[in-house]
């Protein structure tokens, strides 16, 4: 099964001139779906992971089935004022403008491994400031994994001290 | 296992006088969140589905892993702008002010079963909008699942003409 055939471009979105790589046919494909997890899972094979955690919103659909299927527990970084507990946040650059983004601080334990998963890798700039995040709270960053790398944005060089896993890579 | 003792009480979020049911205890434990999709499954058990969808973003921790488990394709209904294909949008009342959400156009084939799955019933509106777009693209609604029902919110009564599912139910 070749994961790609799931995934289709779309031209000019989220604006003129970026072809966006829309992973819902996927997503739909209960199958591939499960291919995918397993094939994610193969990638990060031999590390020691306590916990997973994902990136809202998109980040949830690899990071939660990945944390079952590896029997470890996930935890939600979210955008800014979502998580209703005390958090630790973390602001970061976009193209235009800032985001942010929040962990709870109890969402894992002092030294635990934590490897952060996401549907893609393009600038950067997120998983650079969910990294932080992990270790803001105490935990270690046992690696980062991706369904899909743009590897054309070069978003590697955001995160040049960590341990990039991607199951895909578009050049 | 009882799940209730994963899910803790936030005080005042998002605003004064709320208790907000904080799942992030049960998603952080791997058994009590196999355990979680496992019971909403056999909740389902007997339906016939063809397709999950889950709502951005808290719904998606909760539709991924049902779908993956249960063997069926996963729809996301997302917020408005974040659907790269052609979509048909919902807009909706929330207490103060409107929102809206869309769902992809080819999400289903005519006539499909859709289950749509999400962590919280509350006032109902969300749901109902939902199951609404999943009607507008052919799809039928198998019926609604949720892993928390606050009942003294009264959301049913939004929901008169659904198959509705909850895990637990906080009178």
């Amino acid at each position: 099964m070749d994961l790609r055939d799931y995934i289709r471009d779309i031209p000019d979105f989220p604006k003129p001139g970026i072809i966006f790589k829309d992973i819902t046919p996927l997503l739909g494909d209960a199958a591939a779906m499960k291919h995918c997890i397993t094939q994610i899972e193969q990638l990060v094979a031999g590390k020691k992971i306590d916990k997973i955690a994902g990136i809202e919103a998109r980040g949830f659909i690899i990071a939660v089935p990945l944390a079952i299927q590896m029997g470890v527990g996930f935890i939600p970084i979210r955008k800014a004022g979502k998580l209703p507990a005390a958090t630790v946040k973390m602001e970061y650059a976009l193209e235009y403008g800032k985001a942010q983004i929040e962990i709870h601080e109890d969402a894992c334990q002092p030294g635990e491994n934590v490897l952060i998963a996401d549907d893609l890798l393009a600038t950067g700039g997120t998983m650079a400031a969910a990294a932080r995040l992990v270790e803001q709270i105490g935990g270690k960053v046992a690696g980062c994994a991706f369904l899909i790398e743009l590897a054309f944005l070069g978003g590697r060089n955001m995160l040049p001290d960590r341990d990039l896993h991607s199951l895909i890579v578009v050049d």
